[in-house]
């Protein structure tokens, strides 16, 4: 029997850049986890692609899924849904494949609840300031929108201390570096491989 | 203040290979931690260098050492005392720097009792069979020694439940990498950082 796989979810502040170093990750490539797509309510932004950045769906059938017990979490921000659907994570966990999601940090904290063993990984700015600035630039959001999204980081960060690891977002190649080594390191856990080890003594 | 240095702790049954892997660690540099030299009552190998693979001392000066309370941990195989003096340990820990202990499995118990908040690293050979092998080319043991030692290892890799992480040393370069990752990696541990994050909120 294939042992299941780990796991992995990436999170953090909104405006921190958690969907651009997720992208950075997989756009090197040679990874041993599968991207575990979101599914969302909200527009497409420019350059953005169904079934790759996200499942873009109604807010109906969004409904419909969490109704029916299909999301492993979900969460609504500005007035949109985001999720992921839970087959496609247990299918493949199941076959012994890790799964990569990248996810808001309401969304962390339920997946939390039902796979408490999963690696979870939050996502600093260098400091709160430059956060305030990025959010800025992206010059989608008014004052006030700006100042409620500031609060919000600070609650979010505090969150923190429900995650096993703190990667600073200071440059993306250094994030993604870091992201592999953890992944690479929990492989390695007592907690993970101890049941191998059981196995071989048992031949002695 | 200086952030308080992280304690690593390499350990593994005998005739693993943690001396090896450890040298080549600190041969390859460019590491921010220092290695702790033991203390030890036994003979020098050949090569081995004192103040340098261990200090090597009487019988009667470790024993006093451990009267006194010097010794972080301590420990007897083969007749033989092996031991970390505890003040170097202290010393460049208080001044912000890692510290790297390679000791015997006895002694990680006594140091994850004194400071359980250390990195503990298992060495574990690629199989036990493997492991009898190489101490048979060691060569400096009769039958009986080695199965004294097969029994000792069975045990040994099952308190490797007590560690952190469990390294196979399949290659001595794999084992290196892997160690220098979980390093890296558990500097980014939110248990370890989140004071640094949380005198940066306290600024807000």
């Amino acid at each position: 029997m294939a042992r299941r796989g780990m796991l992995i979810v990436l999170s953090g502040p909104s405006g921190v850049g958690k969907g651009t170093v997720r992208k950075a990750i997989f756009d090197q490539g040679g990874n041993d986890f599968q991207y575990s797509i979101s599914m969302t309510t909200r527009k497409p932004r420019e350059g953005e692609v169904d079934g790759e950045d996200y499942y873009f769906v109604s807010k109906e059938e969004f409904e419909k899924n969490i109704k029916e017990g299909q999301m492993l979490e979900y969460a609504q921000y500005v007035d949109n849904y985001y999720g992921t659907p839970l087959k496609y994570v247990n299918q493949t966990l199941d076959s012994g494949r890790d799964v990569f999601l990248e996810i808001e940090v309401n969304g962390a904290r339920q997946v939390r609840e039902k796979m408490p063993d999963g690696v979870f990984l939050f996502l600093t700015p260098p400091d709160l300031m430059e956060l305030k600035q990025r959010i800025i630039n992206r010059g989608t959001e008014d004052m006030e929108t700006i100042n409620k999204r500031m609060e919000k980081a600070v609650d979010e960060i505090k969150t923190m201390r429900d995650y096993d690891y703190a990667v600073v977002n200071d440059k993306i190649d250094n994030a993604v570096e870091a992201i592999k080594n953890i992944i690479k390191g929990e492989h390695l856990r007592v907690t993970r491989v101890y049941p191998e080890y059981q196995e071989m003594l048992g031949d002695l």
